[in-house]
């Protein structure tokens, strides 16, 4: 049974997999996610380009592209990455992003995948999705029960809350567009015409195998070109497999936080469920929702949209 | 004996060496530094926090902008950072630029120095220098020869052609401002009030431990952020100490300036010898300049300013 998504899409009947950034390294990843996702109740359609390699790319630029328009022409409604990796700012000034938002597809995706979330976004005020990927997530030996359960809700509109807990967060109490993704993917595109000109937004950020240093240059330039001041709120996902070094004697990413916060003055909330992590969530790229902290918690008011 | 440089810098008898970005790892690298530039007829002064240490910075945010105050108050006519790192970002909010041109020093350094370099065109359309810092080239073991030649030369005004061979390069016969430096630096840039504004330049660009596919999504930034596609010429230097892995299947440089050639078509030159590496020349960042293809060697015409 599905019930329509809160910001207005359809239903979540099934499920198109598609390789835009990355070639897929382990084609039993992709089988696996195909069983997993069939287990919860999705039809699947892996695309035929879907293992393709050039390179490192799942496929050409050309053959990624035409990746693209299938998967907006084909029935299924929800269109999910199959792996991060790199690839997606190369197609970003040849992707048809009306055609795009005109098709309704669900597109879910993470990492490399930012770049188009926050470019459909941009170019068409479309919602889309950060969250589990195929290979990734539902292809792993053993998924991680959080992370499906909760797209399985996210999917079928039944989400209308994800709470959970802090070490370090300031207090608020706010409404805005939430948006970002991966921090390296959010920078790469400030000063193109593919980065969300957003006010009072919701931020959140996460990146893998960056050392605190290059986190807070990214934040950084975020603050310096004018756009972190701006949103209501800065919510810190995983940070994760970066090293420290001796010569940092005691910089670290508890630096880099409390910097951001002297320096930046919005609200910092760590603990985001999301990330290079087993555990992520599924959060709505572009849509309006609410945001709370309480004792320790954080809650993240998904059904703002539409009420 | 010295004579004028040719961007109205009236004399270069003696450098000021301090510490804007990380701290200095080895002060013997810093007495180094000091008797090999007294031995090439400069007097030296090295700042008092120079080899201060705050975590991996050469001392607090506070410490590091008094040393930039003293560096524009002190006598002695350029001024050198002791090394790269990280840090410059942080203070480019509270720095006098105004003050520091009106000073009329020429400050030179490397890699995080970049940001000052472009900052400083940005705010105030002064020239500075991208070249050999005192601890990591002036203080090495073994100065390599040719990095300290070039830049006497340069520092004196005797500089006007810098020629260097190529393996690959365009033919082109331009003229432009030169700016650029550390690849990382000047995207991190875009979108700040830091990022000059530069139409018709000759950009150049180097880095240290990027794999090229971050190097080409730099460079993808630049062009969709509208301003490669801006400058005359694309000058490459060194790219090192990155690693390629089983799954780039063949992607590498070659394949980043085949992509950046084929989709931002302006000229692209590799061999510029600047980067992370011993040999570096001296570079004035801001100036006007000639630059012309011949026969596998490219000539950088660095006299065009006062003729």
């Amino acid at each position: 049974m599905t019930k329509a998504n809160h910001y207005g899409f359809p239903d979540a009947s099934g499920i198109y997999i598609f390789s835009p950034s990355s070639a897929i390294a382990d084609p039993l990843a992709l089988e696996r996610a195909t069983t997993q996702l069939n287990a919860m109740g999705f039809k699947v359609a892996v695309d035929r380009t879907a293992l393709a390699r050039h390179q490192r790319f799942a496929g050409t630029d050309t053959q990624r592209l035409a990746a693209f328009s299938r998967a907006i022409k084909q029935k299924l409604p929800i269109v999910m990455a199959s792996r991060g990796g790199y690839g997606i700012t190369r197609l970003l000034p040849h992707l048809d992003f009306k055609a795009i938002a005109d098709s309704g597809k669900r597109f879910i995706g993470q990492s490399d995948f930012t770049a188009f979330n926050l470019a459909l976004l941009a170019q068409t005020g479309m919602v889309s999705y950060a969250g589990p990927t195929a290979c990734s997530d539902f292809g792993a030996k053993k998924p991680e029960i959080l992370t499906t359960e909760i797209f399985g809700e996210s999917m079928r509109g039944e989400l209308e809350i994800l709470s959970f807990e802090t070490q370090d967060a300031d207090a608020v109490d706010c409404r805005g567009v939430l948006w970002g993704g991966n921090l390296a993917m959010v920078t790469a595109l400030i000063g193109t015409p593919y980065m969300p000109k957003i006010k009072g937004g919701i931020l959140f950020v996460e990146d893998v195998g960056e050392h605190p240093y290059r986190i807070e240059r990214m934040l950084n330039q975020l603050a310096q070109a004018g756009i972190l001041g701006k949103q209501k709120a800065l919510l810190l996902g995983g940070f994760t497999e970066y090293k420290l070094a001796e010569h940092d004697q005691g910089y670290d990413l508890k630096s880099v936080i409390s910097y951001i916060r002297k320096t930046v003055g919005i609200p910092v909330i760590t603990g985001l469920p999301y990330g290079h992590t087993a555990m992520k969530a599924t959060l709505p790229i572009g849509a309006k929702i609410g945001l709370a902290t309480e004792k320790g918690l954080v809650h993240l008011v998904l059904d703002e949209h539409e009420h």
